[in-house]
């Protein structure tokens, strides 16, 4: 079992309305702290949306995840596992955004993430919007590119918006590619639906070798079946899972600036995360909740729900590895 | 292609928040413009609930669903569809209606879609409560009985209420047919269900060849074996779609008067539209849309995605026509 | 037919929104009115919540419950059943509670529903916190253990919180077996879900013979298999029947204070009662509607819907024995 | 004192949150009812809102009413006045309207108010849009045209909407003194604001006699100044008082249909109530509480206060008439 | 009296919730439409947030706001004034932003505002954040620095935010003076109140001469003389006038990102506007509604209703001149 | 100055939604914690709302305060105080309940406070129901009986609810003096108002000497004249300083179980605590502000700001003691 100290506070002790809210009631060790060198997964919120190109708000999501992560108990019911006797977990706090200049924040997150990486913990990122996994990659990319198993309604492949800028959050991806972080030919995008620009980003896509599961596909198939071959696209090799809440139908997901109907249910939503097993995970988010527009919350308990499933997939390698 | 002039703006040149609200971010054509003439669909507002029994509100929809509609972009990801390639499509702007006159209100619409037709546009309703149907059929309904397709929780088919009152938004469909509007032997009602005062409506559909389509026989066969049979109602005769959005489950549309639990989710309610390729449609609304009930926009939301695929099959069978 | 004293109020004659709204619009008859004797079916309120250890609520849940049911009308659509035709039904008005001692709400609970019984009244309770269904236990177990199908996500087989509290709405079903008020050989939980404390519950449930049906078996299975193997625990004898309204997603339930996601939907929620046909039903409840947490009222929507539900089960099986 | 039957329930012994919600806790005593002839004032709700010219919703304003209004207990703590102690209250329900039919609903509401005007009883009404007003009168004015003191910010005293339309909430007091039902001498009107069509509401108050007290001369004169002039119009004739709830500023009652920036508090809005002591009150109404436009019930708990404040003055005056 | 053209839609005609949203139901005029020489007030909404240090928001403002403004009538109730009479209005749409590039978005501003100044119009601009009145200045004030009266519970005056960054809705009027586009001395701000990070902005103020007046100081002296004093700091010469809707008290003004307890009620916050009669207005604006803490719109309508008062001084002003 | 360990987070560097969410974002410091020694007044939460009568949920009171306490800046605007730089502040955490136990909670607290007692740290706490204030007071009162300033609508000095539960919201000030932990004649309670049970609280307060100021008293003296007697009652002896939030209009604060209309606006309710320079605190808390009701966080917004405003004069008051 891990250590005493990384235990999360139990709601049979304090009130799940208590006490200071941390992620899932682990306790606070940022980067400075002296305890950083025990911790294993690193819970990290992103309060950044400065990509967002239509609705903004998930810069307030680490923060409503937070509170809502107190809800989460320490075991998985249905498959057992209880990651935080499996691996140290904290909570590290956020990291420092600029709201008023994004390129400064690109290159804090960057920062922040190759010290991370450098600590030798795998993050748990709470978003933020799309383009924080953009500076993510960055940070943790050091050794060459990796692969990635991304849900999503959206590709996020397009080259730019507004005349040229670069940088949002329908773009990270296209960047990914080009920066040489990501291996498109290891990239697989599961969910995608909604109206459509143009074929641009599915052309990309095409192009280098990404792998576009729309939803009729994802439906027709069954999640065992298309899991399966995410499973086989990310392979062995160091691998990144990108989870954007619009993945999941907007009735159990409406907190979210660019919803898409026609998605899967929350049961389908986690079965996804539990059929991650097996893969080498570097790195997980769950980015897009946007609290604004979804003051009950409803969206953040989803949220921090995928993000305990994520954390017990990746509990369980990580100790496997041991 | 279509006319450049009828070509929606792009979220890519002016972000989806800004610029006035026309339906889909279209141009704004009024019936008085010189350029209706080459107005193919035209997208029209019909702010009326005077038929609502219960909880008023669908009043207010057409403006909500021109809000929420600027998220609509050019394509159907899924069909690959683009409907204003194909046809020119208009924002006519709303039907005035009388709210403090009921007979007054179904004449001013009654003539305005008389208008329509006559100027050879096919129309695409968003309401409004489902009495907004029976003006919309008498204005259209010029060279004898239409069939209709009708997804709702209600049948609409009762006789009167609270003591003799004949024009409901429970009795639009008995008067459509008693007025030789409809064809009940084309008629179809999918979706069924929620309790009921009485088997009055049952009994009068049964007694006309009206066909009901309970919920539990929808899920029962799926959806590509009740919309063959819709289909085959039909006929190639000119027919017309009413949508009721109480069709969907409440907790992908609660914002409605009259809502049923148990009903489909948000991908079955596109995918019954996607079915209707092929069915000679002359026009078709998308009801009960109440924003009071609903401030958040989820189901206008999943009101104009409705409304673009119909959209998507309207243009695709009129372009095909040509 | 039943007296037409105890019909509902048609929506035809008086529009829903309109009067003092009792459940479904039925009379309210107090347990001291003279009337009560001629009650078969009584729906009461049980506005308590002392037992719920996060977010407290559902003493608010009976009143929302009424308003919302008077949208409920006479009939059921699907099965046809018209339940106040079948048995005299009546609003029996709430149970009072004492909020600020929970043992005196537990021994105020039990003296009531022991009159309840003693006037061979059945009971379909509107909660209230999980706890309520301890004392209605002790009030209608009077000749030996009964049996019970359970809907929820969670077991609620805890032994106790804080340091010892042993009356939580975490508790009531280890207490009710504690006491012999349930038979636990024939008691079985049906949708059990979410992140775990431990495994202690189980433990208990596995030791005394509680038959726990997660949710993952439950779609796995199938609606009627697992409904058939209910049926089958409960047998002939008398059985209760308690609906924690969390066992449904909380997409559809969203107002319940610990929501647990990835479970049933709304058409779901409603076939698994209508199952139920068959059991010897001597009491039911439907527990943890939470109104703070949805002011809009739809899980009060759903919470009366299956409630509608649950009664015309119980009134065509009282007229079937009778 | 008065008959213990009719002393509200107290939340020593029944928590507020608990019982089927009447006005104030009082019992119910139907129009048919035998103990009907024992009421000296009688408080009805008017669930309709056909007369609303934009945002409807004020047919569910007694239901929110009648739910707040648990909240009100028997005394005033200010004035010391015991209501229920001095007269015999009951909550006597709804006057049904007809929501399909306009002008059937007002000889409905006509017919009732004659009932209570013969019956003996003064009623406290809960509307409903000020339409409502205007059958009110119809009912109470049998004996010849009564003053008026109106709470508002709007006149009502338009001729007609939409191309002729004469009846709508806009249009009331224009009807009433047309139809002999005031004495516009006796009339004033205090509060009014707003932006305005045009000056023909104004035109017609002063061609009549109306007194119009704006908001600028309300807040420079204060309230017991304006209210001396109020009471001194109405002289010591029968009068009746009209109380729009959007006389009070929107951040103090936000849920109302046509809300005007600019007006009194709540402490001032109770105040002018205050000041009617010694009006020969005949009758008097608070309207245009619209809950869609707020869930919250913050108007509604405003509305109930304000009807207790109205409460108090009347059971005093009438207990000192005997 | 104007052109009917630019006459607004009545409610009388069309009900005030039917037909596309414009500010205040004028004509939609943009900058490259041929009638826009003859327009005199240009309403326009400047969808951007940007420089939004923490909650964002207002991108959403001006469509809220236009959706709100179709209750605004033809007429002041209180002074009379007649503006759709006296000038031609019209809507100009919206500044089309660029959310992803603050630089370009500060240069698309400032070349639509040189646009609009040459086309000799008046602005009355609906935000936004506060940054967008930094390059509405540029644009407006070539010809020398312009005079300033600013409502807002902050300065605004600060050098930079987060390391330096010198663009946010903290900075605009330091900028301003800096660039020469205000002239401090003419500048006075009303209202300021709240928490302080640290005095740099009041020291700033008083080093160049910019007159701050708190909200004690405003409570203590009175509406009449600090608005006689803001009209002498301005002086005859151009004046631009910017109102923050955090001026106001939250109770009145929920939905904006940063407020301030303690502040005027919507009264005083009218009375302030009606006080500028007599000032050389060349624009002004309303900025920071932000819809998404405010759902039910009740601070756009505040908003809208302020906007409407700045026009009838502007229009009044303006016609007074010709 | 103060311990730099002690100073906030500023906005300047960490945008205001980021960072784990403590008081005013200081440094969470435990009782167990070794820095615990240097802290001067510590911010402490109170989730528990176990003797709350009607509406419950301030238990989610600390953690709502914390996220929007953010917000606070470093100094007072209006009185220049910047108390973190006169005091070592922290955030204590909360104190831990037993939501299932009324008297083991009144146990824990009273341990608790004679906690921070024995430490030297004066509270200023963050409830919770006015129950909390007990045991508060049984920690802090162990040399004698204190003096107390009360801001409320309500007395809280009823013997007991519901055939005689003496612990509630309702009755904390009786069990005070009658336990000797308050000395009656030095305290006076302010802004009662609202409907009434009886007068046995005001009966109570006369016979033991507590000092009641109703709402008409305070608005027709003035806050200055109001406040000059209560500090004249207090004294210069150890005085505790109680501010329930629903001493304030519901319009400011209405997020609160039980509001009463006809309050102070938020302007007062700040300057009431300004005027309390000079008094001898030994602790002060601000209760009853219920999340669940006000899910925007205006109330918890209002909330910090008093809190804040209290620390100010707290600090002030200890620093000028050392």
């Amino acid at each position: 079992m891990s250590d005493p100290f990384f235990q999360p506070v139990s709601g049979f002790d304090l009130p799940r309305f208590a006490g200071v809210p941390t992620f899932m009631r682990l306790p606070h060790v940022s980067l400075d702290d002296p305890r950083i060198a025990e911790v294993g997964i690193g819970l990290v919120g992103a309060p950044w949306d400065s990509g967002t190109t239509n609705r903004a708000g998930p810069r307030h999501g680490p923060r409503q995840l937070r509170d809502l992560s107190t809800m989460i108990r320490a075991g998985n019911g249905a498959t057992g596992v209880r990651p935080f006797e499996l691996v140290n977990c904290a909570d590290l706090g956020d990291v420092p955004p600029n709201p008023a200049d994004l390129q400064d924040s690109l290159d804090r997150f960057t920062r922040y993430y190759s010290r991370i990486r450098e600590a030798g913990i795998v993050p748990l990122t709470a978003g933020g919007d799309h383009l924080c996994t953009l500076p993510i990659l960055r940070g943790l990319a050091a050794d060459g590119p990796l692969g990635m198993i991304h849900f999503d309604s959206h590709t996020d492949l397009f080259h730019s918006y507004f005349g040229g800028s670069m940088y949002t959050h329908g773009t990270p991806f296209r960047r990914a590619v080009e920066e040489g972080l990501l291996d498109p030919k290891r990239v697989v995008q599961i969910g995608i639906r909604g109206t459509a620009y143009d074929t641009e980003d599915r052309d990309f896509a095409e192009s280098v070798g990404i792998r576009v599961i729309a939803i009729e596909e994802f439906f027709k198939r069954g999640i065992e079946d298309v899991m399966a071959e995410a499973r086989s696209i990310a392979g062995t090799r160091p691998t990144y899972v990108s989870y954007d809440i619009d993945f999941v139908d907007p009735a159990f997901a409406p907190g979210t600036g660019t919803p898409e109907v026609g998605g899967p249910n929350s049961f389908q939503a986690i079965q996804v995360v539990r059929e991650l097993r097996g893969v080498n995970i570097v790195g997980a988010d769950l980015v897009e909740v946007s609290p604004p527009f979804d003051p009950s919350g409803a969206t953040a308990w989803l949220g921090v729900s995928l993000m305990f499933e994520l954390l017990c997939v990746m509990a369980e390698q990580m100790a496997a590895a041991t």
